[in-house]
């Protein structure tokens, strides 16, 4: 980690790899392997197995904070391991949701940055893009903004229809468009669900140069082809495709590696067959 | 912390205490007394300072995550020896403003319910109710919804207007009115700034039985006497006045402890010449 621009990192792993797949981390004491969690360094044990299985295959790590925090003391420990660990050329994107005001927004932006070292985060915008400035200030490093999420009830504030300037628009598109505003140094994302078509094709028009962080997409079906399709640009980039736990967790068996090397391949080559197929 | 529920354990606080204070822990090194910093247990040792000047006086401890977080493992330990020493009968409410969907949201829950013995938690509310439930489903813990904030940017999409069902209502007023359906076990509250009274006044309205958490708001001033005069409840309670860096740092001298409890008797008498003065 640290070092090159995120966006020159990731595009550097983009093209090394030919992939858009970022790996998510989300380290489940109750998924992972039996032997693995047998050990006591079993997070950082099994975060470098997987970076092992992986690491040619992907553009991005994605360790979720929450998973880390919700084991203490050994979940802080064993990320610092996972991030010491982690492959030169590949950015480590921190999924940690922060928002906050003022002084505490920059204590967090430190946290992530400068204590943990992180490529990039994922923040969320609910408190305004003010907020957001002392992660921005942060030029070299990537700030993905939540905009529309794949959850169940996404729609319950997101989709909230907004009428401003004569135009009516939901409130993920005002968000996409603060992001845009906010990109004065390169370094804005935004974090979009493929789970509804249009709105990731708002979300897209609205932000035509910004990377989309796309969480929660299978190997198979319409979303992965809708995602990639619509949001990679005219470099057939611009767009993570997030996958956690059909990589992670492939196999509980010994060939657990294999397995989670086998799925991300998988999941290289469908994004990497719908990569490139239509002119923007 | 644990054991009672949190709103009873806040009522009886209130009640003993005769408080609406909420002290804000934000342990900054760059604020601390020196003679306090030169500690090597400083973090534990300033909260527990506090704690000393403060426990007859307030009616809730708020340790502010961020703080802790940007100090990495010494912070985690400082937050975790703060914790061991509250005092058994004010409860604690952890400011964590975490917001995530499905697994990652339980793991952030049982981060901090589980693990650290939150009373009470801090959530945003921009991915929807939905992904709260985890939260909500600890019904002896405390969950307060980020509604209006006091951020000079709040405004950018919390006062956005949107129609509905016939009305035309901002943003923050959508959360709140969530925020009352979902409180289905009398364990949801709001944090509503002080600096914009309409939008206090319309918050209350729309959830006139839900706690609301002040912050931002000094010992002198408007903005007091409009959050106790317009958030206090029948019996003169349901508001949490917070006052972090006022009381922390009220002198980096020797009488650091004595400033303290000072700034907090001055921000006590001021709430409660204030209390029982309107009638609903």
């Amino acid at each position: 980690m640290g070092g090159a621009r995120f966006a020159d990192k990731l595009a550097a792993a983009v093209a090394r790899n030919d992939s858009l797949v970022c790996v998510g981390l989300d380290p489940d004491p109750r998924q992972v392997p039996d032997a693995v969690r047998a050990r006591a360094d079993w997070l950082a044990y099994f975060a470098a197995g997987i970076v092992e299985a992986t690491a040619d295959l992907v553009c991005c790590y994605k360790p979720n904070l929450a998973f880390y925090e919700a084991l203490g003391e050994a979940g802080l420990a064993g990320l610092r391991a996972t991030l010491r660990a982690m492959p030169a050329g590949v950015p480590v994107l921190l999924d940690a949701k922060r928002g906050d005001i003022g002084v505490s927004a920059r204590a967090y932006a430190a946290a992530l940055f400068d204590d943990l070292g992180a490529d990039a985060v994922t923040v969320s915008p609910y408190l305004g893009f003010d907020t957001l400035e002392p992660f921005l200030a942060y030029a070299e490093r990537g700030v993905f903004v939540l905009c529309k999420t794949s959850n169940p009830g996404a729609a319950e504030f997101q989709d909230l229809v907004v009428e401003r300037d004569g135009a009516r628009r939901p409130l993920y598109e005002h968000v996409a468009r603060a992001a845009v505003r906010a990109n004065q140094q390169g370094n804005v994302g935004l974090v979009v669900g493929a789970t509804h078509p249009e709105a990731f094709r708002a979300v897209r028009a609205a932000a035509p140069d910004l990377p989309l962080l796309v969480p929660g997409v299978g190997a198979q079906g319409g979303d992965l082809a809708m995602a990639v399709g619509e949001g990679q640009d005219a470099h057939g980039r611009g767009v993570l495709i997030a996958s956690s736990r059909a990589i992670l967790y492939a196999s509980r068996g010994p060939d657990w590696q294999d397995a989670a090397r086998a799925v991300a391949a998988e999941l290289r080559g469908a994004i990497n067959a719908l990569r490139r197929t239509r002119a923007r």
